[in-house]
């Protein structure tokens, strides 16, 4: 991998620019990643070449289109290693996704008196959702707290979730702390007191192999744009049985079997879910994406995110005034770093180290509960992904000991 | 105009090919529409230069994406003639928006006894929210009838609208027929009665003039892919003061105020409704296409469509055993027209239309409760845009003769 990372470069022509008159360093890639030229390409030759609407047609054109947007679906189940194509549902993204199954199983399944696990380190995506439901039925939302080091406490998982238990939510990545979380092990304490499990893979699928049979995971989410594929389009995973059970989500075109003035009926899976036209392109382009990480290789790019967190998560703890949330073992996280430096705003951090061309998000990240059980107002994230290198770890680390001296952090 | 529909057409590589030996005839606009070149440009620049996600960043790329997507957001209002920015509201697609307001304002209003009022020529985009919301809820679904000519009824609107109606949902322009319906006319029907009116944009806003403030209507929705956007952005118009007072529809990121873990506030308009990442991309594409529907005028793609349906219509009506459904006035139509030749099955007609490289639609189109009240099962159909010739209206024709020879309609 890092023999070909420079080759990798050249397909993101948008790391080739200047920012404040610094290289771009981009390290906000848990926010949203960059897309490779070949994904691009393949989007734009889709719009020249085949467009078309979907499934309805009879023309040559829309036969193509139909054709390209089913293989992005087939490519979508062998990189999750779904068992079926019709437990792979489009959506427009993880939060689309998360919503779906709140609002369907949720709506179906939680009555008053039951209870929903999630976790403390939840994006509000995978966690309003729940607690509206919650307080909708007169259920009961539970959170699995953390450990010391900033992980998922198995033990706090195990005296929450019980037989009152009816779903368990968890992120299969932390997005503010880069933890990876025990999925396969909640998803079978989950099962053990009969409830289902929904596993948020917005920071996992792009990083890492996942196998979400092997996982046994009931639902699965995720994001095409953190893959480098278009915005706008995002996957369900569902198991069948349960996809079948529940009912549709949104009504429309496509997703019907008959429609009479005064009753309706649904259309087979993945149809059921895919009301009116979807973002064809996009799916097309998370094809692409998914053709491109496979032919690095899912080991390759977890294994280099490791390398570049194993080269600078030291350096920032090394750092006087820095601290650093979650695990500092690298072994036990993906690329993604949140820290504060002294009592410094991040926002302040985060438009100092912009100023040196590196950008890392600052704020809230989307985890409100996860930050007041941390104590904090806010922190500073950086975010590495497949084409950043040891010399954009390097640029953070010197950025920061550049702020550090510019605000006089435990100098003074 | 026609002087350069030339010019135009060089924006369109993809029309550029052959299909079946034949130069390809693209009639299927109803369905989604070409991208030009412009867009697609304004889509990748945004990817090779400014693409991160919006809002949230502090860095100098989160800005820029954030400043292109709120500017699409400002064409958005100005193209449709929304008193403000915060009216606007980006969504996956026209069905994603009519669910959103079905689910939230719906949900809220609706009880039991109460009547909800469509047309028979309703998509099912803007027929099943309303059938399910009316069946979850004990209310009434009340369908307005056709006139003879295949225009809506005011007579019987007038009838169907009464004190007990709550809500009116109504099409703009028929995506079967190419009837476009008087809008005005029935807001201010919905209104004496104390009803909103939800009016369904999907085959008007890429076609014709749209004034949302001048129609008077409660809450607007359409689809960026029929307007030459990208695939998977749609727009939610609605007056302010409703969408302040219906609750969020999806839950997520950017749509909060503040969350505890118990609880949560939203944010203002029109964050409130946009949980999550959103199509960022797709949001700039449209704001392309707007910029290129501008440039011609709309005035000047209506005109343009209208005068291509003036040549076409008399043709179709003149072959014998091919029937038309809906307005035989070219000025009562949009570039849509259905038709059946004799008892050939539509699927068979656009088959052999398609050996002759014309792309036409065959089937229910989404509106089975129309088709059943026109005593049919399916219908053909050709729908033109802005880049459509006077060479391709004549070439339906020719292609619908030999087929017609092809099959023996009318002449055993």
């Amino acid at each position: 991998m890092d023999k070909s990372i420079s080759d990798l470069r050249a397909d993101f022509p948008i790391l080739d620019q200047r920012v404040n008159d610094e290289p771009l360093v981009y390290l906000d890639n848990a926010a949203t990643a960059q897309r490779p030229t070949p994904v691009l390409k393949q989007v734009l030759d889709f719009y020249q070449t085949d467009n078309a609407n979907v499934h309805r047609g009879v023309h040559t054109l829309a036969e193509r289109a139909t054709a390209d947007y089913e293989a992005a679906r087939d490519r979508v189940q062998k990189f999750i290693h779904a068992k079926k194509r019709e437990e792979v549902i489009f959506t427009k993204g993880c939060t689309d996704s998360l919503n779906l199954v709140a609002a369907t199983y949720g709506e179906q399944n939680i009555q008053a008196g039951d209870e929903i696990v999630i976790s403390i380190m939840e994006h509000h995506s995978n966690l309003i959702p729940w607690q509206q439901l919650a307080l909708k039925k007169g259920a009961t939302l539970k959170y699995i707290g953390l450990t010391k080091e900033g992980e998922l406490d198995l033990a706090d998982a195990a005296a929450k979730i019980t037989d009152r238990t009816k779903i368990v939510a968890v992120t299969h990545a932390s997005n503010v702390m880069g933890t990876v979380t025990p999925l396969k092990q909640l998803a079978k304490l989950a099962h053990q007191h009969g409830a289902i499990i929904v596993g948020d893979g917005a920071q996992a699928v792009p990083h890492m192999k996942v196998d979400v049979t092997e996982l046994d995971v009931d639902f699965y989410a995720f994001s095409g744009h953190k893959m480098m594929s278009p915005t706008g389009i995002g996957v369900l995973y569902g198991k069948q049985a349960l996809l079948e059970a529940i009912p549709p989500y949104q009504y429309g075109g496509e997703m019907i079997g008959t429609v009479t003035e005064q009753a309706s009926t649904w259309a087979a899976l993945p149809y059921k879910f895919e009301a009116g036209t979807q973002n064809i392109a996009g799916a097309v382009g998370l094809g692409a994406a998914i053709d491109y990480l496979t032919a690095i290789g899912m080991d390759q790019v977890e294994a280099h995110e490791r390398v570049l967190v194993q080269t600078v998560l030291p350096q920032l703890l090394a750092i006087e005034g820095l601290t650093v949330y979650g695990p500092t073992d690298p072994a036990k996280h993906t690329g993604v770093i949140s820290f504060n430096l002294g009592h410094l705003h991040p926002h302040d951090l985060a438009t100092a180290l912009d100023m040196e061309g590196v950008a890392v998000r600052a704020g809230h990240h989307c985890a409100q509960p996860l930050m007041n059980y941390l104590g904090l107002e806010a922190s500073a994230r950086a975010s590495f992904y497949l084409y950043n290198t040891a010399a954009d770890a390097e640029k953070l680390v010197s950025a920061l000991k550049e702020a550090k001296e510019f605000f006089r952090i435990g100098t003074i």
